[in-house]
C-alpha cells in the first residue's frame, strides 16, 4: 500500500527499488507498479546512491537494524511502528538518525486520520478549554492467529500502543501514571498464549488530566475506533465513519450501516496523508510529526501497563529509563 | 414532583396528606393541588389509619428514621437516595421494613428512563452475547453549592452513586472490585471543601466483564448521561436525547441543539415510571424492583471508591460487612 | 386530553363543567378529574355566567355553530381544526366571534411543537437568509377507518390542511398558486370511498419561494412528520424524534428505534402548549397566534388543491372567494 | 481524473494514449502519467489498432461525432453524459454503436455512488415494498459562470439530467407524466441569461408511483444531494457524507462537518467504480449497465420538463419521438 501510494498519489516521488526477503514478492511488486529495481537483500537499496529516503516495512525485529544501517548510508527514513519492542535497540536506532542527522517518521498512522487530526486540533486551539478527560475506545474486528499473538508483545505493546501515541497526541502531553486491568473474555485461547484480550488503562497526564482507554481484540460489528475530548468548555467526540449513508426505516426498527470492517479502509486517506508528510518533510527539511522518541514512548507505555498489569496498582511512568 | 405526578398521572391514587418541617411549604402544596392535609410533623401521617403508603424526600439524614418509624406504622416507603451515609443506619431501616412486612423502593429513578432500561433489557435478552465491558459518562451540568457539597458526602456518594447502581442495574450482576481516580479540576473551591469533582472509577463484575464510570461536576454543554454495554455479540449505546430535532446546515457548519440540561427534564417520564411502579408493588403485591438492598450496596460501593481513591490500588468489595 | 391538561398542567385554570352528547362520557370525565358539572347539552353551558372560555371538540359539522353560540354567549373560545368544511359557515362563525369580541383560536397543535416552532423562528430571525424552498413530509401511521374517510371531506380537507397551515406558518406568507397530483396507492377501499391516499402538492408563496408536501395515509415505521427550509444562507432541517436514544451495534447492523407512533406522543408537548397560549391570550387581552382566518385560509387552500387534482393543472388561490 | 483512475486503479488497463484538442493538455498528462501517446487529434487514436477502447471527455456538442467515429472504429466507447442536447443526433450515436456491436457507457457516475446504489438494490430487493414516493433533492454549492449557463441547454438539461436518471434508476421504471416549475431566485443573471436556478419537477412512473426532485443552484453549505424512496414496507433514506466524524458540544450547542463540498469528493468513489464497471463489460462481453438508451431518455425528460415549465401543466412524456 506505501508503495502503491507512493508511487501513484504522491507527486514527485520516483519509487526508484523494491526489496523484500521474498524476492518474487518484491520481483512481483516492481513489476505490477513499473519499478526498475526489484532486490531481495535490503542492503543493495542502501548501497544505491541514487535513492533518498526508505520505507521500512518488515518484520517487527527488523526495525532497529535497518534503521540504523539506513542512517549509516545517509537515507531518510520512514519505519512501522514499533521500532522494537526493546528499548535498547530503539535507543541505539534513535542514535544512530541523530548521529547521521537524516528524518526518521515512525508509523503511527492514525494521526493522520481527517477526524481524529481535526479533533487534536479543535483541542489545541482551546474550543473545548482545559482538557479534563480523554476517552479512547478501540477495538478490532477479528483477533489476530494465535501465532502471531505468541510474538505480538501482547496486547499493550501491539494493540494498545496505538492508543498511546493517539492519547499523547490529542493532547499533546505526556502520560505520567496509569493503571491497567485486563483478562481473557474473547477466546481461550488467547489466554493460554499468554497475553489478554480485553483491556482498560486509565491514565493521568502531565497537567492533571485523565484518561480511560478500553481494548478488544473482537468487536462483531466491526472496526471501533472512538475518542472523546472533554474539557471546561465542551467536550470533542469522534465516532466510526460508515461505508453508506443509507438509513432504513421499517415496520421493526431503523437500520443504518456497520462501521467500516478491516483498518485498511478505515485509515486509507491516513495512510496516504502520512506519506505527503514523510515527503514533504525531507523536501522542505523540517522534523516528521511523529519522531522516533515518540516511537519510543509508546513502547515505554506499553511496558509500564504490562508491569500494572500485573502488579495490581498505579505506575508512574519513567521516561529516562 | 412526586406529589404532583401521583396526583395527575398515577391512576387509582388518593394523595391523603403532605408533611414539611417547613409548614408553609407543605400548606401551600396542599393548596395548590386540594390535598386535605397538610402537616409540620410527619408523624401525624404515619398515625392517620387512612394512610397506605407514604413517600419520602426529606433531607438525607431523616431518611433511614423515617423509614424505620413507617414501617412500624405498617406504611409501605418509597424513598429518595441514599437511605442514609451510615450502612449501620441503612442496616436498621431494611430490618424495620423486613419486620414489619411493607414495601420499600429506594428512588433510583435512571432505572426507570426508557432508554437506559431498554439498554438493560436488550443485555438480559441477549442482544449482545456475554457483556465483556460497560461505560458509564455521567456529568452535571453545574457543580452544587460548596454549602451543599460540604455535607454531601463527596462525590461517590452523592453522584456516583447513581452510577454504581446503573452499572449493576444494567448487567444484573454484582461489581466485586473497584479502583478510583480523580482530583479537582472543575473549581478549588471544591477541594477547599474536601471533595473531588472528577472522578474514573474502573470496576470489575462478579462475572468478569470491566466496567469504566467517569463524573465530572461541570459540563458546559448539558446534562450529559450515556452508557454503553459491549459484549460478545454487539454494543449497546444510549446517548443524550436533545430538546428538539433541528438541524442547520450554514455555510459555516452544522448545527442541532444541545443535550437536555436539567436532570428533572432529563428523567421526567423515569419520575413518574418509578411512582408508577411503586403504586403498583402494593396494589399487586409484589416486590419493587429497586429494594432496600440496591440502596444498600450503591453506597457501600462508594464507600470503598472513596477508600480506593485514598489508598491507589484496586478494592474488593465486601458485601457483608 | 385538553381537559386533563386544563385541569392538571395549566396554572390557574379553573374546569368548571363538560358537555358531550354522549352523557355517560360527559359523566365519566368529570368524575375521573373531579369537575363539578357534566351536562348532555352544551347549551347549559354557555348559559353558565361563571364561564369564561370554552374548547370545541366535537365533531367537525358542529363546530360553526358552537363557535356562533358561544361568541354571543361572550365566551372565549378555542376550537379544533377544521372549523366546518364550508367555506360560508366559517365566515359566519367569524363573523360572530368578530362581532363578540371574543378570542377564537383553532387548534392547529403542529405550531407549537417545540422543533416546528424553533424551525419557524430561526427562518423568521434570517437565519437561512431568503426561504426559496419548502419540503414537508406528513405520513399517517394507519390510514382511518373507512367510515371516516367517507366523511372527512378527502385527504387534503383532512390530513393536507395541518401541512397547509405548517406551510404558511413556517415563512408567515400566504401560498398563491399550487398543483397537486395524487393516486389510491395504500388501500383501494379508500379509492372506492372517493378519495385518495397518497398526494403530492407543489406550492407558490407570494415572495416566489417553492413549496412542495407530501401526504401518504400508511407509514409502516410509524408517524413520520418532517419538514425543511431551504434558502439563500442556509437550511434548517427538522426530523422525526425517537422514544428512545438506543443504538445496537450488531454483528449485522445499526439499529436504532423507529419514530414514535401516534399524534398524540408526538405532539403532547405541543397539545399543551396551544391550551396555555390560549389561556394566557385571554388573560393578557392578546390575539391568539392561530386566528379564525388562518383556519379559513387552510380550508380554502384544501378545496384549490382538489380542483387542481381533478384539473390537472396550476391554480391560482383566491383568498377572496 | 478517468485517466488516472484508469492508469492506477483499475487492474489489467493499459492507457496507451491521450488526446486533447489542447495539445499542451494532452502532453502535460502523459507526461506525469507515463502515456506514450499524446495527440492533439482524436483521430490518430481511433486509427491505432492497438488500441479497444476510448473514454470520451470533450464538451458536449462533440460528443455524438466521436461516437460515431470511435464505433465505426470498432472501438468501445465511455462517454460522459450528454451525449448530444439534440435527439437525432444521440439517435445517430446509438445507431452507429449498435451496428458496430461495440459497448457503450454513458457517465450517470451517481448510480455507481454506494450509497445510491445500495438504495437501489435495496428497493429492487422488495425491502420497501411497492414503492410510493420518490424524493430527490439536488442543490450545487455554486452556480457555474454565467458564459457556461448560457450553452449549458438550462437546468433541466444540464443539471436536473443526472435526477432524471436517478429517478429511472432508483425504481427501475420509466417516467412517464411531469410536471415542472421554478425560477430565478439565487442569481438574477442566471435568469438574463434565459434560465432558472431553482426548479421543481413532479413526476409519475408507469407503475403508478410518484417522484418529486427539487434543484437548486446554490446550496452555501455545500453539494446536497439526498434521496428518499418511501414504499408500502418501509422507507430508504440517503443523506450527504461529511468529510469527518467529529462532533463538538459546546455551551452554545452541537457542532458537526458540513457536507462535503465539491461533486470530485463526494463522487470519487463512483468514478471510480463506472470506469470498472466499464473495463469489465468488455472484459467479459457484457451490456454496460447505463446504457445509450438511458443518455436519451434523459435527455428527452429535459426537454419534456422545459416544455411544461413553459406551459404550466402535466405533460406525457413520449419515448417514441
Amino acid at each position: 500500500m506505501h508503495t502503491r501510494n507512493l508511487k501513484y498519489q504522491v507527486s514527485g516521488v520516483n519509487v526508484a527499488a523494491v526489496s523484500d526477503v521474498i524476492e518474487e514478492a518484491a520481483q512481483k511488486i516492481a513489476q505490477e507498479l513499473e519499478i526498475p529495481i526489484a532486490e531481495k537483500d535490503y542492503r543493495t537499496l542502501l548501497e544505491n546512491k541514487n535513492i533518498e529516503a526508505v520505507v521500512i516495512c518488515s518484520s517487527t525485529d527488523t526495525h532497529a537494524q535497518i534503521i540504523s544501517e539506513a542512517a549509516e548510508a545517509g537515507k531518510h527514513i520512514f519505519c512501522e511502528k514499533p521500532i522494537a519492542l526493546d528499548i535498547d535497540k530503539i535507543d541505539q536506532a534513535i542514535t544512530a538518525v541523530k548521529k547521521a542527522g537524516v528524518k526518521l517518521q515512525v508509523g503511527f498512522n492514525r494521526r493522520f486520520d481527517p477526524s481524529f487530526k481535526k479533533a487534536k486540533d479543535l483541542v489545541a486551539k482551546g474550543t473545548i478549554g482545559t482538557p479534563h478527560l480523554v476517552r479512547i475506545t478501540s477495538r478490532d474486528h477479528e483477533p489476530p492467529p494465535i501465532s502471531y499473538v505468541k510474538v505480538s508483545g501482547g496486547i499493550f505493546l501491539d494493540m494498545m500502543i496505538h492508543d498511546f501515541d493517539m492519547a499523547r497526541f490529542l493532547l499533546g502531553q505526556e502520560v505520567v501514571e496509569l493503571m491497567a486491568v485486563g483478562s481473557c473474555l474473547v477466546d481461550p485461547a488467547i489466554g493460554e498464549a499468554g497475553d489478554i484480550d480485553t483491556a482498560i488503562v486509565t491514565l493521568k497526564y502531565e497537567n492533571g488530566a485523565w484518561g480511560t482507554i478500553d481494548n478488544s481484540r473482537k468487536a462483531v460489528y466491526g472496526y471501533d475506533q472512538r475518542i472523546e475530548i472533554f474539557g471546561s468548555e465542551g467536550c470533542v467526540i469522534v465516532g466510526n465513519p460508515k461505508p453508506t449513508e443509507v438509513i432504513v426505516n421499517s415496520a421493526k426498527d431503523t437500520i443504518s450501516d456497520k462501521p467500516l470492517y478491516f483498518f485498511i479502509e478505515r485509515y486509507q486517506e491516513a495512510y496516504l496523508a502520512e506519506m505527503k508528510e514523510f515527503i514533504n518533510c525531507i523536501r522542505e527539511d523540517k522534523e516528521p510529526s511523529v519522531s522516533g522518541m515518540d516511537g519510543k514512548i509508546a513502547v515505554q507505555i506499553g511496558y509500564v501497563a504490562k508491569e500494572s498489569l500485573n502488579k495490581g496498582f498505579f505506575m508512574n511512568i519513567n521516561y529516562l529509563e
